[in-house]
């Protein structure tokens, strides 16, 4: 069960410092996702739902669940609370999500509410579902940028009770702005003693943003995403590695940064690797970003513990 | 200079075990090679020789060089023995070739014997246009599957002298146990206090062959080129990663194998990693394929050391 515990709070802001302990298994086939994957930490998986949402142009949602075509081969899938549940239970990761209708940016009040309507139902039907324990499960809070709908939303997965909260349906197109306003006006609605988890954000700022709204965990793929297609994140600004300007540079991404990287490779040769389509390239600049994203955290979590994070974002000059 | 010293010869074979120490430098833009390519160990380039006749289709040819169109956009580029010794002198390696002539496999013998000649001779123009002590020039008998082709481009090359010797125009389209034959041949008409190179090869039992005839050193594309198509060498045989037989097993690619994918990954995740082309699966069967072939040296090296490399070859039953 939830292990959360807010070790310090920030007098300059409404950000948190604070411990999530997990518990991680082993189940199934190929030894559940942390054997299959390799990889020792935290695993968290989503419901599917935004994806169904976002990569299947064809699905047919009803109360009940959705029917959406594969994007891989065209198949015809159903999920629902009760199969998204199942299949997180089976993965034997440490937090699972709840199957959540994520409305597109742009729809009507009507259906935005019907999504909020699902989003509450479905975070209870999920919870009954769940059967694993040691798994936390985390609900979604839906409502577009709509204050009412997100108020609504949260105080009802509120009563359900879960052992975290995260806000979603953000970053699908509305303005920068609303997004963060959204955020800000959505994190204190939810529960001081559990995690608090803004989905798919994001760039540095608006990380920094969220911590000082009170969010606790993000998830994004811009480190890799970015990584893989030369994007380097640096505290001077992004640098793009593919430019001829970096053809004899000698010096590496980002000056004393300790990652493998940056210990190994010029400029000029991550330039040339991506120019010549060698795989090392999205690699290197992958591995690099998430050390720089790791270094951001470190330094977020550093400010909160000296009472300083309304500081940080004025002081780092991150141009993202 | 060169720095080669035979160790051991096995009594069981003309095989024997050797060290040869090289220098590496640092030179002109991004550091020289060794640093672009963050590879602190000995490197060999080859002069771009066999890489002309194979990868253009668009070759004018004199007795001075070759004037070629660029795989990469078409542009006309010349070479010859003065220029490629050059380019080879500034990356900066440690074992440089000579510029030398591959013949296609079945061109007629005057064909044959002109390619031979032009090997010869610019051979002797690279060895005058080297001008870094540190680095080691290999000449490159060439001669198709003709003896006595082999002989004379043999005599000729040590005539001159040269840091070491390698067997080249193998592995081109003719039948396997020519290949050998023309090894076997030729490995003995090289001077058997330098390092002796196999060009371009090959299988496990063809190494074991060719160590057996006497030869020190090879570079193959197999282990590296294989693993990127999900093609695993192991003791008992390849393993054809993609296979459905793999999807559910979690067995490592090689029992007992202490390689990064062994340690860490079965059969069916990598199955998962090439079915949905994720970089990784390429990666980490490369590195596998590559902990194959050093423990496959090792063995070699160990069976010489014993006077036992004869048995070799019949014990380890490897199917390629």
């Amino acid at each position: 069960m939830a292990d959360f515990e807010v070790l310090h709070k920030d007098t300059s802001s409404a950000a948190r410092l604070g411990l999530l302990q997990t518990t991680h298994g082993q189940v199934e086939k190929l030894g559940g996702l942390h054997k299959f994957m390799a990889w020792d930490g935290p695993i968290l998986t989503d419901s599917g739902g935004y994806q169904v949402f976002s990569l299947s142009p064809l699905t047919k949602i009803d109360d009940d669940g959705v029917e959406f075509a594969s994007h891989v081969d065209g198949a015809k899938i159903y999920l629902n609370a009760e199969i998204a549940t199942e299949i997180q239970n089976r993965l034997a990761v440490d937090i699972i999500m709840c199957f959540d209708q994520c409305a597109p940016f742009g729809v009507d009040a009507p259906q935005l509410e019907k999504a909020v309507e699902r989003t509450i139902l479905w975070a209870k039907r999920c919870k009954k579902a769940h059967s694993r324990p040691n798994q936390m499960l985390f609900a979604v809070v839906q409502g577009g940028t709509n204050p009412e709908l997100r108020t609504h939303c949260a105080q009802k997965l509120v009563k359900t009770g879960f052992d975290g909260y995260a806000v979603g349906g953000l970053s699908v197109g509305e303005k920068h702005d609303d997004m963060i306003k959204t955020v800000r006006y959505t994190a204190p609605l939810l529960p001081t003693d559990k995690p608090r988890y803004l989905m798919g954000v994001g760039t540095p700022a608006d990380i920094i943003s969220a911590v000082t709204t009170g969010i606790d965990m993000f998830d994004c793929v811009l480190p890799t995403r970015n990584g893989r297609n030369a994007f380097a994140f640096t505290e001077s600004g992004p640098l793009r590695l593919r430019n001829n300007s970096h053809i004899n540079d000698t010096t590496p991404i980002e000056a004393g940064c300790d990652c493998y990287c940056c210990r190994n490779f010029s400029r000029g040769t991550l330039r040339h690797f991506f120019n010549s389509s060698e795989m090392l390239g999205p690699i290197l600049v992958s591995v690099h970003n998430l050390t720089f994203y790791q270094r951001l955290m470190t330094k977020i979590r550093q400010a909160i513990k000296r009472n300083k994070l309304a500081d940080l974002a004025k002081e780092l000059n991150i141009n993202y």
